[in-house]
Parts: structure tokens; C-alpha cells; sequence
């Protein structure tokens, strides 16, 4: 079968060439006669795919040496819980309720600290990013942001100053998608399946001076300070995900890197954006002051021709153009890997649905 | 190049069908026009590859409808941290230290309950699995132990009797290997990396009436009730190392299961413990009576001479056969996916190499 253009938010595409690559090296990888799979971790082959990665991501964003790189277990959601457990000092978090990953994130905060709902679009079914202007504490532990809103399809456009209190993103769904300033961060996690790798594994970058604060309920694997002196691996790491991860690297870097990509990037938002604006069919849902480029939500405004577009689509090679769950209508998830063919091909064949309609 | 023998205690050998397999699938997977890793966790394609795994699971190891059967993040490790996070009702627990993994996973239970050591042979090298008859505790919430000593080389050759206290048992290195019954046990876990499957998971069977008990500080992902609730989907899975566990169990399976694999695991042990037994060069270090079939550990009594060994191992496709970095010697893991020709090209070397010695 053809491959198809997979729009969804998360696992999502990769690039073909990184599939051919691991397809390639399935049973033999660098030469060591097994596949990465079968490798030690504590091997020197091993080391050396696992220090690439590192190496690779530092390159792409910049990382400065104060700032330790690490590969955690479980995705973002896990973070959610190390967040709090490593960085809890004085016991009280500002978080910005953007979204429900922003929500979810905080609810799980309560368990280890005081958490102060700065802002939040909540109750405007999180169509804009909050005002948090003037509302941060100055004596929190750390102020807590998802930079950009895979349900919702929104994301900041500027980023709160927060002084001396360091600010901690959830960058899961726009990491490496446009440049960052890491300085501006005390801490960035992402979960890998949107824009860096397979799921199973989260990227987590931290200022060395935020380490050696984790609770002592702190389970081993999420103390971060531990996980730090045992380079990601106090236990096993997901090695096939790391690999996977160095691979969808070196590939954006041959693409030119996160400063090239954001200009395809911001091209292919753009596309669909300009056809959702003068569209009599569909309509974008989000702000568009706050319009995501990693995630384009729409609808048309009846729940039965948005699912016949859905099916239609998908019957064209099309797929995974369903809303979240929660929400309803559509969503163009278009990460990196998503080419800007794929989201010519999407816009050709709305502008043919809505013709017909 | 060739394809090696590979004697890694895990991440290990696994079958080349399922590797072939695997890399036939890798950009289209089901006739999805995609990478199984570019499927949403919560797409029907991807939720059968997912029961497909937890059946033929359930099958092999005829686990009863009363037990969950859960994909958990991070491998057996963060179940150190889990188990009593989620078993802590009176506050206290057995554990036997068979081993190191044993060992950290007492060390670890410390921040969340009041740890017994029942019995312990560490001051003996852990060399045998130490008794615990009339030392268990009547009213601790549970009793760990470690079924296979990967490090040592040592197995428990009867289980404790613990009447109404529930067995959790850390399975990694031997599940399905021989023949378990389920009912013996509370909780059965298991990272997957060495008789399942790649790393970043582990299972986890664990009675149903068990749950419900998790601590208010318990980190989300590390609820068992809640994973269970989810189908192991609270958050995105490492849908990777599920899809491949599925092709391994698949892969038993045609082999004839658990009750056949075992026959050939014993044979294949019987194959190097023979041969230790009558060499004058090589010594088995392990206690006869606690042998594990899976980890065979020796030594030639010269440190220069086992590194002379490992390194003329290798350079004929004998590859991983050093001793843990904590008790040095060989040790060759051989667990279900180590085929007989494996360890009969093993022991040849070895007479090879005793002989020119």
C-alpha cells in the first residue's frame, strides 16, 4: 500500500527517510551484527547512538552547557509529576491554564505543592491563550506553560517574564518547530511522538542549578539530579525510542535545522490559515492572534458533514483528520515531518469538498 | 556483516523473524499506510495491536480473567518505585535480597513503606537464593522477591508459601522462560528487555482485589488502578515496544509456548552447566542447586585470562559475554530468543579455548 499523509496530533508522521534508515539497520545496526534493540545500553555502540542524540539536540536549540540534556520514561505526562517533585522548595507553582495538558499538568501538581491557576481560558473552551500580565507571584517555586495547545490549536505568541522565578515549559507539540532562547527557560520537557521522535520517552532539559531539590518521595526514575549523574540511564532507557529520536534529528538537521524549517513551517500554517479564512465551509476555531502552527483546528458547523469529511479525506489518503475527542470538528495536525505536499494536498482537496457541497 | 550470537543480559537477542518482520512492517504497518509508530495509541488499528499483545500474553501464561494484564512505562525499575506506592496498606513489607535488583528494589520501597529484609545473601556475593522459611512476616502488606538473579546467575527453585500475604515477584529475567502459576502470586512484573521484548516497558499482571490502594503521592502514571481504568493509556504508551512484544509472544507462541520453550531452555543451560562441571579451566560460580537457566555465570579463577576469553569471543561472533561490571567473570544470558546453536557455538569455543589454554 502507498503511504498515506497522516494529519494526526500525536504519535504522528515521520519522515520516510528515517524509516528507511531504521529499516535498513533493523537486524544490523552500525555494523554490530544485531539490531539497536539488542544492544547493552551500557555498551560503547550503544553510547555512542545515545551521545549523538544529545549532541544532535543541543546542536539544534542551541543548549548551553548549564543546562543538562536528558531523555526521561513515559512522555510528558510523566514530567507532570517530576515537575513538582523535583522543584518544590518553597511549595507553591504558578501554572497557565491553557489547555487541557496545562490543566491536567496542574491537577497532577496538586499532589506535591500549592498550585496558583494564574490564568486560564478554561472556561472559553481555551480558544486563546490567557492574559497572565501582572498575575505572577514573585516567590514561586517556578511559573508552569504549555507553549502550544495540540487540542485547541493555540500557542504563545510571547512568553511571560518571570524574573528570578524560573519558567518551565511543556514544549510536547511545538519543540524544535521554531526557534527558542533555552536561557529563557529553567526547565523544557517535551513528550518525543509529536516533533521529535516515537512515543515512550520525553526530552528534558534543565538548568544544572534548578537539580538537587527532588522530595524524598521522589521515585528513583524521576529524580532528575540521579537520572543527571547516570546520563538517562540508572535503568534501562528506551534505547529503540533514542535512536529513533537521533535519527529524526540528523534529519532536520539536513533539512537545515530549526531556523529553516520554522520559515516551511510557518508556510504551511499559512496555507491552510489563508483557505480557512476565506472559506464559506470551514471555519478555524482558534484566536488568531494565538493560531497554532503545529496544530490547525476547524469545523464546519454540523457534526455530520465534519465526519463525512473526515471519512471522505481519509478515503483520499488523507488521515487522522478527526478533532480531539473533547472537542470535536477537525484538526491538520502538520509537525516537521508532515512535508508541505501533504498540506497541498489537504487544502486541494477541502477546496473540492466544499465545492461540491 | 553476519549476524552475531549475542549473550547480552538485556537489552538481548531477539528472534530475526520478529526483527524481519518488523522491518517489513516499518512504513507500512496493517496496510495503514504508516509506520506502526506513526499510529495514534487511540486509533482501532493500533488498539488491536495492542490486545493482540495482552491476549497472546494471557494465553501463554494462562493468566486468569481476576488479573490486570497492563504496558507500563520505564521497566521493571519504576516498579521498584510502584509496587509499594500502590501495596501500602499497613505500612510494611517483605522483601528477600536475593540479588542486586532485589536489593534496589528494597532500597527503593524504603521512601514509601517499612522495609523487611527477611533473609539476605549479599554478604555471601549472592552466590544462592537465601531461606526464608519461618521468617515471613504474617501481616505485611506484601512479599517481594526476584524469581532469576541476572547478575549472579541464581533462580528461586520453590516459591515462598505466604498464605494470605501476596507474592509480587519481579519476573524480569526469567518470565517465560518455564511454567508459572499465576494464582501463586499478587503482582508479577517484568521489564521487557529480556525475554519479551525491547526495552521502556515492562508488564504487569497484578490481581484484581489489589487495586485501589495507590498513595495519595502516587505520580499518575505509576497508578495502577488508573492504568487499569485506561488500558494502560492514561497517556500516550511506547506503542513501539508494545507493537514488538506482540510479534516476541507471537513468535513463542509458534514455538510452541511456555511448556515447549522451557524443554529447550533447560537443554540449553544443561549444554553449558555440563561442560563448566567437567572443565578444567572454567568454574560456575553460582550454588548447583539455585542455577539460573537463563543467566550462566563463570569464571577462569584469572582476571587477565576472562578478559582474553570475552575479547576472543567476540572476534568470532560470540558477542557480550563479560560478567556484570560488579562481579566480573563471564556470564552468558540465554534467554528464550538465544537459539541452541547459539550455546552449542558457545561451548565449542569454550573447549576451543581451554584446550590452546
Amino acid at each position: 500500500m502507498e503511504r498515506v499523509f497522516n494529519f494526526a496530533p500525536g504519535p504522528s508522521a515521520l519522515p520516510l527517510s528515517v524509516l528507511e534508515r531504521a529499516q535498513q539497520e533493523m537486524t544490523c545496526c552500525s555494523g554490530s551484527g544485531m539490531s539497536v534493540m539488542e544492544m547493552s545500553h551500557r555498551s560503547p555502540a550503544y553510547q555512542a547512538i545515545y551521545d549523538d542524540a544529545v549532541a544532535r539536540l543541543r546542536a539544534l536549540m542551541h543548549i548551553p552547557e548549564e543546562y543538562a540534556v536528558l531523555f526521561m520514561h513515559g512522555g510528558a505526562t510523566m514530567e507532570f509529576s517530576a515537575v513538582p517533585l523535583n522543584l518544590s522548595i518553597k511549595g507553591k507553582a504558578d501554572y497557565i491554564d491553557s489547555g487541557n495538558f496545562a490543566h491536567v499538568a496542574a491537577e497532577e501538581a496538586k499532589k506535591y505543592t500549592s498550585v496558583n491557576i494564574v490564568a486560564s481560558s478554561r472556561a472559553d473552551g481555551y480558544t486563546y491563550v490567557p492574559e497572565w500580565k501582572g498575575r505572577l507571584s514573585a516567590d514561586a517555586d517556578y511559573v508552569h506553560i504549555t507553549t502550544n495547545n495540540t487540542i485547541y490549536g493555540t500557542r504563545y505568541t510571547a512568553l511571560p517574564e518571570t524574573g528570578a522565578v524560573p519558567l518551565v515549559a511543556d514544549m510536547s507539540s511545538n519543540i524544535l518547530s521554531e526557534p527558542y532562547d533555552v536561557m529563557r527557560f529553567g526547565v523544557i520537557y517535551a513528550g518525543a511522538q509529536k516533533n521529535i521522535g516515537p512515543s515512550g520517552v520525553a526530552v528534558l532539559i534543565v538548568r544544572r542549578d534548578l537539580l538537587g531539590h527532588a522530595a524524598p518521595q521522589c521515585p528513583k526514575l524521576l529524580d532528575w539530579v540521579l537520572q543527571e549523574k547516570n546520563g538517562s540511564m540508572i535503568n534501562t532507557p528506551n534505547t529503540w525510542a533514542i535512536y529513533l529520536c537521533g535519527l529524526c534529528l540528523e534529519w532536520l538537521q539536513s533539512m537545515g535545522g530549526v531556523e529553516s524549517i520554522e520559515k516551511t513551517n510557518i508556510e504551511k500554517a499559512a496555507m491552510l490559515y489563508d483557505f480557512l479564512d476565506e472559506s464559506r465551509l470551514f471555519k478555524p476555531t482558534a484566536q488568531k492572534e494565538f493560531r497554532s502552527r503545529m496544530n490547525v483546528t476547524f469545523v464546519t458547523g454540523s457534526a455530520e458533514t465534519d465526519a463525512r469529511f473526515v471519512q471522505e479525506a481519509k478515503a483520499v489518503g488523507l488521515v487522522n483528520l478527526k478533532g480531539h475527542r473533547s472537542v470535536g470538528g477537525m484538526r491538520a495536525s502538520i509537525y516537521n515531518a508532515m512535508p508541505v505536499e501533504g498540506v497541498e494536498a489537504l487544502v486541494a482537496f477541502m477546496k473540492k469538498f466544499e465545492a461540491a457541497c
